[in-house]
C-alpha cells in the first residue's frame, strides 16, 4: 500500500517508519489509504465527504493520533477540511503532515483547513510539517488554513512547519481564546530558489487570563519571499506576545507586519522581531571548533528551526 | 507685543521665557508676530506666502533658531509649510513648537507640514513640541506633519512631542536616508479624556550604511485612544530599530502597527514593542521611598517621557 516514496514521505512530515498505534487516517491523492479509530478517538468522513471529523473523547488522556496526507500525481489539486473536537479534560497529541512527491510538469497542491474545537480543560499537542519534494518541474503549492477556538482553561501548543520545497504557500492561522487558556504557536518556514511564502495570523485574546505566545522564524535562502502578519487583538486582561525571527541567507526578501491592538485596559501585549544575516561572531564561533563555513551555517539554521 | 497667555505658551512648547536669541520667527494667529535672522540663518517668507523658509548656511556650527506657533483665537485653523534647507557640515538646534490657548466654543487647529532638506555632512537637533491649553470648550486639533530627506553623512535627532491637550492628533513622519547618515527620531505623545492620536511613520533605509532608531513613548489617560502605525524599509545594507511602548492609565485603546521590510540582504532590521500598564514593582518601589500612589505614578509616567 505505501510505496518507497509514500514511506520517504510519512518519515518526514508525520516521524513514522510505518504504520502508526493508536487512532490514524492516511490520505493518499485524495483518496483514503487507511483510517484506524480507538475506543476514545474516533475519525470519521464529514458529510460533505471533502474531510474528516476527529472526536475526541472527554477525558482522553495520553492517545496520539497521526493524519499524514500524501501527494504524488502530477496535476492535482487536493482541497481537504477537517475537523478536530477535543473532549473537555482530554490531553492529546495530534500528527499532522502533507508531503507533496512531484514527478512531473505539471502543478501539484495542498489546501487543508484544520479547525479545532477545543473544550474546557483539554490540552493539545498539534505538530504539523509540510514538504515538497521530488524531480518534476510542476510548481508545488501548500496552503494550510488553522482555525481555533479555545475554552476556558484550555492549552494549545501547536508546532507549524514548512521544510521547504514549497514554490508557494499562503498559511494562515486564526485563534479564539476564552478564559485562562493558553495558546503557543511556533511557525516555522523555510524557503529557497524563488519561492514565496505568506503567513497570515489573526489572534483574539477574548477573556479574562487568556494568554498567547505566537513565534515564527524565518530562513530565507536565494531569492525567495516570506512575509508574516499578525493581529493580536485583546478584548480582556491577558497576556499577548509575539516573536518574530527572520534569518536573510541570499538576496530573498522578508516583511514582518505585527499589529498589537490593545482593546482593554488591563491588557498587556508585547512584541519582537529581527530580521538579518546570521552573526559573524556566531559563525565565527562554529568555525573556531573545526565546523567549515557550510557546517557552521547549517547548524546555527538547523538551532534556529529547532 | 506677548500677553501673558502667549508667555506661558512660549515657555511650554520652546523653552523661552522672552524672545530668544538668534534667529527667530514667532507667528501668533496665521500672521507674522516677529523674525530675526542671523548671518548664517536665513528666514523668510515662501514664495506662497503660506510659510516660511529657514536657510541655514554650509558650516554654520552651533546657532539655534527658534520657530513657535500661537493659536488663541477661537475658530482659527492655521495652515503653514515650513521648508528648512540644512547647508552642508553645519550643527544647529531648531526649536518649534506650538500652542493652542483656546477660549470659546468654536474649534481651533494648527497644521504645520515641515520639511527638511538635510545637506551633506549636516547635524542637526530638532524639538517639537505641541501643547493644547485653555478653558474654551472647542476642539483643539494639531496636525503636524514632518518630512525629512537626509543626503550622506547627515545626522538629525528630532524630539517630537505631543503635551497633552489636543482632542484630536494626526501625526504624520516621513523620513529618506542616504548612505551613512543616522535619524534618531523620539515621539511622545499623551492623551487624556476622549482624546485621540494617530501617527503614521514611513521610514526608509535607502542607501549603505543608512541607520535610523525610531522610539515612540505613548501615554493613554482615561478613555483616550492612540495608534501608531511604522513603516521601515530597508533598500540597502541598513540597520534600523523601532521601538514602541505604550502605557495604558484609564480605559484607553492602543494600536501598534510596525512593518519591517527588509528588501535587502544586508538589511538589519529590529523592533521591540509593549503595551500595558504601570508595573506594580515599580509603584510599589517608589510608594516604599515615601511616595503616594498619585506621586509614584507621575513620576513613572514623567521618567517614561522624559
Amino acid at each position: 500500500m505505501l510505496d518507497a516514496i509514500d514511506k520517504k514521505i510519512l518519515a518526514e512530515v508525520a516521524d513514522l517508519e510505518t504504520i502508526p498505534k493508536g487512532a490514524y487516517n492516511i490520505r493518499k491523492n485524495g483518496e483514503l489509504l487507511g483510517r484506524e479509530v480507538s475506543a476514545n478517538i474516533n475519525i470519521e468522513t464529514n458529510a460533505k465527504r471533502d474531510g474528516i471529523i476527529i472526536d475526541v473523547k472527554p477525558g482522553t488522556v495520553g492517545e496520539s493520533v497521526h493524519i499524514p496526507v500524501i501527494l504524488s500525481q502530477s496535476g492535482l489539486h487536493d482541497v481537504v477540511y477537517n475537523t478536530f473536537v477535543i473532549g473537555e479534560n482530554s490531553d492529546v497529541t495530534i500528527v499532522a503532515g502533507c508531503g507533496i512527491h512531484c514527478g512531473g510538469p505539471e502543478s501539484e497542491g495542498h489546501s487543508g483547513v484544520h479547525e479545532f474545537r477545543i473544550k474546557a480543560g483539554a490540552k493539545i499537542r498539534y505538530v504539523e510539517k509540510h514538504l515538497a519534494i521530488g524531480e518534476g518541474s510542476g510548481k508545488r503549492t501548500l496552503n494550510p488554513t488553522t482555525k481555533v477556538v479555545m475554552e476556558e482553561d484550555a492549552q494549545a501548543e501547536m508546532e507549524l512547519t514548512q521544510m521547504g520545497g514549497a514554490d508557494e504557500a499562503k498559511r494562515f492561522n486564526r485563534a479564539r481564546i476564552a478564559s485562562r487558556s493558553v495558546l503557543l504557536m511556533t511557525e516555522r518556514v523555510m524557503t529557497d530558489g524563488e519561492q514565496s511564502a505568506t503567513s497570515t495570523n489573526e489572534i483574539e485574546l477574548l477573556e479574562t487570563d487568556s494568554r498567547s505566545n505566537i513565534i515564527s522564524r524565518s530562513v530565507l535562502k536565494d531569492d525567495s519571499k516570506q512575509d508574516f502578519y499578525v493581529n493580536l487583538t485583546a478584548h480582556a486582561k491577558c497576556y499577548g506576545h509575539i516573536e518574530c525571527d527572520a534569518i536573510l541567507m541570499g538576496n530573498g526578501n522578508n516583511q514582518t507586519v505585527p499589529a498589537l491592538r490593545a482593546l482593554h485596559p488591563d491588557a498587556e501585549l508585547t512584541h519582537e522581531a529581527s530580521i538579518g544575516k546570521i552573526a559573524n561572531d556566531q559563525l565565527t564561533k562554529l568555525m573556531s571548533l573545526g565546523l567549515t563555513y557550510d557546517e557552521a551555517v547549517n547548524r546555527i539554521i538547523q538551532g534556529f528551526l529547532a
